[in-house]
């Protein structure tokens, strides 16, 4: 079967069904992919502030209600707790596993937060006729710690992590237009050029993902990125938290065209 | 003294000490004013999730940490406890006080939502040539319930409650693209014309506020309102909330205009 071109909802069915339990990076060609974050309550409200604080780095597309499972805007009747292909759960801030399902672990208190993903704004970019080298090289996107603050929320709180792109000097503003039109997913960039403005030692080491290559006539730009809200959570190491698994992202309904509005 | 010209931060501070205990409407020309709502943490989840879900009706500009009486980003170090000139006390959704300081009350577990309000935008139509017709006639803008449904979130849901201001034919236009372009103050309309179509049966009885007259040309234009949180809030008859009084709003140091970036 292509998983390109089945619609989200097949896909999660397999998913469901235990069918898919890889990365889901190219399944659903066109629709939105989302980071997943599950909180107690009690944290969930500062959680929800942090997010509201710093929308560039912690896009929400969608939060639930306290203990439900199912999704309403972004996917209609997915089940959080069946639907990712691979989830991460940490008490305390260790890792303590990585099953394919959640239900067992299920609580009336948890709160679910997908967060928008630069997924979406890549293919918009490449659409625009921006290359994505970490598209071309089949790597990880760079992503690197730095000192640019976010605005603490209650227990959350530390600087930006960023994402970088090495764009040609002469399509640098078509990538700030393409991806200022996507606010929901990142938006536009948080900084263009020199690394060590935002903190950044060496570009050829980046803190998380693969260093790709920089031609001469390219620019460094750099995106806020979903790491940022992981971090914070981390840092805080909570009694009980869950994530998508690196790359097992949830797939939407919505199409990353979509949005733009 | 002229109210109308001083700084924000002076009126804040004439507020504080008890020698302003009126109505806000034209102090610090230019300058946006908020609506605000006080919840105990445990309602607050719910309420920001419900802001969230329904941002058109409930555009939020800020949301403090439970306890922390200061707000940061709208007017920092003004003190929300003591600088709007009369706030409204209600217990199990009974109005039990309207004191002009509510610093006695203040509690460790006490949320405080300021939401933007149409004044903003008013300011902005006005500018742009398009007549606002409630400031004409020196009446409180009317507004009705409509059976346009809200998201609900938790304990909180309801219908979206509009205000409705008469526009020439020839402006209308231009009315939508001045408030689009301001989405933390409410935005675009979200209906023109045929009041029947959003269950307003009689346009000259408003269920708040007061009718103002509308013209052969005019097309009446209806526009999300901030009563819609507050009722969503009083619907569910909270142990305790404290609002501002109707007119007696938080004066920020923020611009109208600043709202549109």
């Amino acid at each position: 079967m292509d998983y390109t071109t089945i619609s989200p909802r097949e896909l999660r069915a397999l998913i469901r069904a235990g069918e898919i339990t890889g990365q889901t990076s190219g399944m659903c060609a066109g629709y939105a992919q989302a980071n997943l974050v599950i909180l107690p309550k009690d944290l969930a409200f500062d959680f929800l502030l942090y997010t509201m604080r710093n929308p560039r780095p912690c896009p929400v597309l969608e939060v639930t209600d306290p203990g439900q499972r199912l999704f309403r805007t972004m996917a209609d009747g997915a089940d959080v707790a069946t639907d990712l292909p691979r989830y991460r759960v940490y008490e305390n801030g260790v890792l303590v596993d990585e099953p394919t399902d959640v239900s067992h672990l299920w609580r009336d208190d948890l709160v679910s937060f997908l967060i928008g993903c630069s997924f979406s704004f890549e293919a918009e970019l490449m659409e625009a006729g921006v290359p994505v080298r970490n598209i071309e090289e089949h790597r990880n996107v760079p992503m690197y710690d730095t000192n640019i603050p976010c605005a603490p929320a209650g227990v959350f709180s530390g600087n930006m992590v960023v994402s970088m792109r090495p764009i040609p000097y002469d399509l640098v503003v078509r990538a700030v237009n393409v991806t200022a039109a996507m606010p929901r997913v990142h938006g536009a960039p948080i900084h263009i050029g020199d690394p060590a403005q935002i903190g950044i030692r060496d570009i050829s080491k980046p803190d998380y993902g693969e260093a790709v290559t920089i031609n001469p006539g390219e620019v460094p730009v750099f995106w806020p990125c979903g790491v940022t809200p992981q971090n914070a959570v981390m840092r805080v190491k909570p009694p009980f938290v869950i994530t998508h698994a690196p790359g097992h992202m949830f797939v939407t309904d919505v199409k990353n065209v979509e949005l733009k509005y």
